[in-house]
């Protein structure tokens, strides 16, 4: 951590980045820093490709940044990548010939340290737990700003402290962040509880098409092309199918225009990497992906899932 | 909390009880203590006419838990009254001529102070934060069976904490407890995420059925008596409702026997007591609740509903 306060308190002009289609943590990290950096007199700003999405321009400041403004200005002195694992992802646009030093900040574990600096915390839940611990080695006095930015951080990447990466720091940095007094239940509302009528209404229709198979334990919703359309994100009917009691794995397939897509999901006792390899695809042990190429009959798909699956759960 | 500590202290035999129909905060602060209490030499136990309710059932030693067991045993010398308003609801039988001190702990503000000893704690999220905070006085040794049911209790209790009781101490107290080394995304999806087929699939239907009235600011989900008896709880379809981006206050209109039972929620701005008390319910501010008695038209129901409302929302 030295070596970049050091390297920050060097800077006059300090350009700020994350990783490309930026979540919660990333822009949380990014405006919670950014933030902090002017209370201690620097100019602290913002380049990114990417426009924020809907769902976080409740963040202060969000106005700000612009997918035009994706370079560092000119005498910048030195540029700090966000909870962005490698280069190729990220969303401002660096010549790292012109710019020295690039700080790398990030929580996963596998960043390519990328960086002339690099910090990588894989103890930390989400990247804006080390925003929190930089701002404070900095001597920077938390203000209801920079807390509403670094919780939002910590709660889209810990599920709201549901995910196993949530360790007892990252619970006493939320305490500190809303003694502040920032209104913690509306920002959970607007990033977890916000949707409109037509997607909770095809969550409806799509919960009573699940299909259970292999004595209950694997549960298969299976959505035609007419309303994947409607469905830019996959990932909350997936959770709201793995709430079913009985099951190990759930499936979720697609029809796309060159194929079926399979999503994956395991408890506990499938390695559901495993599965997706058979087919070609690939991911984490508990979520992980597959493209039937061509394959455009989805009972088919599913029989062949149904067959794989049958030797791990009976 | 020194005259609780000192009672305790000078007790061999402690019975410890909660409110009727006992949740997890009553439950998980009810079986911390007896696990806590015993580990300092006490015989300490739980008193209750309630079964425990399935879900609660993974936490330790729920088995001891009998509902004909509900009397405190002879030598007993102070019973422990957790998460109980009033003296009405307790669910252990005391007799109050019988046994000194009945301890009253808890936190809810209406808290009638029926005990012979009183520690109200209504800055506390949960019961168990106020155990957490007893135990530690007693020097009590948190280990992993303590720390499940303190968990339980407090994230039961603030909705993983996202309720607005939330505090900078309750995120303290749940780092010490998740430094035990418990297994907590488990109790999460014990809790939260683990729902019969029948149920999900039930959801889908309502979700289906959801109506926007008054400019998309209110929803309205009803549901016939067919499908009211499968439904024994109504607050996760109802907080699936309040999702909607739009609406200002949600209505949940369910057919019973002795007329129509109305649930309703607001976000920030209607007072929705208010609106209760007009046809003879009550309630809270954020929440209330109706019986049309002898009402049996459900579109009736709903109209006299939108009629009120309409001053509210246009």
């Amino acid at each position: 951590m030295n070596k970049v306060t050091e390297s920050i308190l060097k800077s006059d002009s300090i350009a700020i980045t994350y990783h490309q289609s930026p979540d919660g943590d990333a822009l949380g990290s990014a405006l919670g820093l950014m933030l902090g950096l002017r209370k201690i007199g620097k100019e602290a700003y913002i380049i990114s490709r990417d426009k924020v999405p809907g769902i976080y321009r409740f963040l202060p400041n969000t106005e700000e940044i612009k997918e035009n403004a994706s370079c560092p200005k000119k005498n910048t002195h030195c540029v700090i990548v966000l909870d962005c694992g490698n280069v190729e992802r990220i969303s401002g646009k660096i010549d790292k010939s012109k710019i020295n030093p690039v700080i790398n900040i990030d929580h996963h574990i596998s960043n390519s340290k990328y960086g002339d600096i690099n910090y990588v915390d894989t103890m930390a839940s989400a990247t804006g737990e080390i925003v929190y611990n930089l701002l404070k080695s900095l001597d920077v006095v938390m203000d209801t700003d920079i807390a509403k930015c670094l919780y939002t951080a910590i709660i889209t990447d810990t599920g709201s402290f549901k995910y196993s990466s949530t360790t007892a720091s990252t619970h006493l940095i939320a305490g500190e962040l809303i003694k502040t007094g920032i209104d913690f239940p509306l920002i959970h509302r607007t990033i977890f509880e916000n949707k409109p009528l037509r997607k909770l209404k095809l969550y409806g229709k799509l919960l009573e098409k699940v299909e259970l198979f292999l004595n209950d334990k694997l549960a298969i919703i299976a959505m035609d092309k007419e309303h994947s359309t409607l469905l830019e994100d996959n990932s909350e009917i997936i959770s709201l199918q793995m709430q079913i009691d009985t099951i190990e794995v759930g499936a979720f397939l697609k029809e796309v225009d060159d194929g079926i897509k399979i999503s994956l999901r395991s408890k506990d006792k499938v390695d559901v990497r495993a599965i997706a390899e058979i087919f070609g695809g690939g991911g984490h042990e508990k979520a992980s992906g597959i493209l039937l190429r061509d394959m455009h009959d989805i009972e088919k798909a599913k029989k062949a899932l149904i067959n794989v699956l049958e030797k791990e759960l009976i």
